[in-house]
């Protein structure tokens, strides 16, 4: 059992690495949201900064309240559909901090019995024309 | 034992479906390449694609021979030479199998006792002129 022990922990160890890894070398803003506390379990300093906050200061945070929807509704709940529809449309957001007009595009998963949104976030400039004009 | 090692799978699987998420809904291109068997451990579609091939042919695919160095000398080398670097330089290649002008970008990490290295893989188009210039 003992070896056991060591092998899962030498495993788990090498997925977080891999996973830290990424995340700090994406361009690309990314951050996850538990579904039950709508807390950010994981982001990097992109998102941060798309926020108008700094380096990890976005971790563990309520992720909602960063955020205005540009249509009216709840954000948690805008995010929740869009992650799970056939055809997911970009949220459209105004983040509070920088006045930025963003998108986020939002990937439900499980993890630990958990349901999580993996978000990527882009500002509006960045994004394709079409999708704005379907929403 | 049995709820440690219970935990250590949870904790394990989450990391795991972290990252493999991340790898997914990235639009840039990562492969993860072990030093010890110049093997790719971990990719994703965008990578495949931009070395000319489909969904994940490129996992466990001996890495460098899908180059040819831009500069003469050895792929491996010249990537794990700028991983290490005090102020890294992408590594400039072309894909034998779609012939298209790439930069490479690694970080090397450790993960189980093993030297990895994360590739951020970019066309050329979309690097910065400055970093060329100066290679």
């Amino acid at each position: 059992a003992q070896i056991s022990l060591e092998q899962d922990f030498e495993t788990q160890r090498e997925s977080d690495a891999r996973f830290r890894m990424i995340m700090e070398r994406t361009n690309e803003a990314f951050a996850i949201v538990s579904l039950r506390t709508g807390r950010v379990t994981d982001s990097n300093t992109v998102a941060a900064s798309l926020l108008g906050m700094a380096g990890d200061d976005l971790q563990d945070a309520p992720f909602a309240p960063e955020f205005e929807l540009r249509k009216r509704g709840d954000v948690m709940e805008a995010l929740s559909a869009q992650a799970i529809a056939d055809r997911p449309m970009p949220v459209q957001v105004t983040s509070r901090k920088s006045g930025t007009h963003l998108r986020i595009i939002p990937t439900m998963f499980r993890a630990s019995g958990e349901r999580l949104l993996m978000c990527r976030i882009e500002p509006e400039e960045g994004g394709s024309i079409i999708a704005d004009s379907l929403s």
